[in-house]
């Protein structure tokens, strides 16, 4: 049996959404973030020392990392069916897309919410983030102008990963610009999947790290 | 034919180093830093629209992000020998550990070295990256004292990603309390693979992001 450790408004619901996506059963366990300083609990670390949201238990093994979780759920459990094999034109571009939104676009994001949370005071530093991501949004946007997920063949994995990192974007008030991104994000949200992950797993409330954003 | 696009002194270095390691034949493009600013120059933006190194250009694709890249390489070109099936039991592991390096570690050392770069400013910003920059040095140092390398069965491609992270740890002054990550840089620099990426690629001087490294 898969064991899914699930923080609430974090990356692990893109976890619990795939799961739903693959109908891979699976136990839930539920942290909470510290409801002020929106940190992850005692809890997490007890499961795994760099307390990390997710996580997962399988097969006697502990992993941590989205894009690795997400790579081991669709070819050990799923059948592959949301991945892309190496036989496939797609594979490639799977990988780039699984590895893009923990590898370039979030890390601008994560200090940008720091930034805010701490008080600023370095307008250089910022510059710097603020166009890497602007520039990382645009590029997103130019892709998703041309077809309705990342892939041509359609929704995948990458999918799943990217969407979440795009909604922090927008709840940093990041996405005004950006319509193609907003519309990719409506029609993710309407999946069944997404939904019963949202049942199961509860509401994501991401308005707690709008604090800041403008 | 693989084309591999190289920066000097850059996460590159790894694409280069793995198919050193996997007998890939190659055609090496290569760029240069700004030598003051240390920016990456146009001609990586002719390449690709994020102006990334590495980036790769193989069978009529264009892929970014080191993590992506290194998976097709083992995959598509290498035969499988430096990665792990789903049917390994290091599966997991593997991913994760090849996840890892841009997903958790490298992040923090980006806002590190770009905070020294503008000027500091924020000591709350940098004291929340720094407590996470020493919790995931510790955490990967309890791993390699216990073995040589991140997986049990010995060298993977994931040492390969890991391991040019550790190299810029150790230029941003961070390896210092972490003789076990040190003693396993040495060994990834006396490997034939790594030789032959140095004498290909270029030597590697970390030492430009050394400024305000304590």
């Amino acid at each position: 049996m898969l064991t899914v450790h699930h923080l609430n408004n974090s990356r692990s619901h893109r976890i619990v959404w795939l799961c739903e996506e693959l109908g891979i059963e699976y136990r839930l366990v539920k942290h909470q973030r510290h409801p002020e300083t929106q940190r992850s609990p005692e809890s997490l670390n007890q499961v795994h020392p760099l307390g990390k949201a997710p996580t997962i238990e399988h097969a006697g093994q502990l992993i941590v990392e989205s894009d690795a979780i997400i790579e081991y759920l669709c070819n050990v459990c799923g059948g592959g069916r949301l991945s892309r094999a190496p036989a496939s034109t797609e594979y490639g571009a799977y990988l780039q897309w699984l590895a893009y939104s923990e590898g370039t676009l979030f890390p601008g994001l994560l200090v940008d919410l720091v930034y805010a949370w701490t008080g600023g005071g370095n307008a250089a530093l910022m510059g710097f983030f603020d166009v890497e991501i602007a520039k990382n949004h645009r590029y997103v946007e130019n892709v998703l102008e041309q077809r309705e997920h990342l892939l041509e063949s359609g929704f995948s994995a990458a999918d799943v990963n990217l969407g979440w990192s795009l909604e922090f974007s927008e709840c940093r008030g990041r996405l005004k610009d950006f319509p193609a991104l907003r519309a990719y994000l409506a029609r993710l949200r309407e999946r069944d999947g997404y939904r019963r992950a949202i049942e199961r797993g509860g509401p994501q409330d991401l308005s707690v790290f709008s604090a800041g954003a403008t």
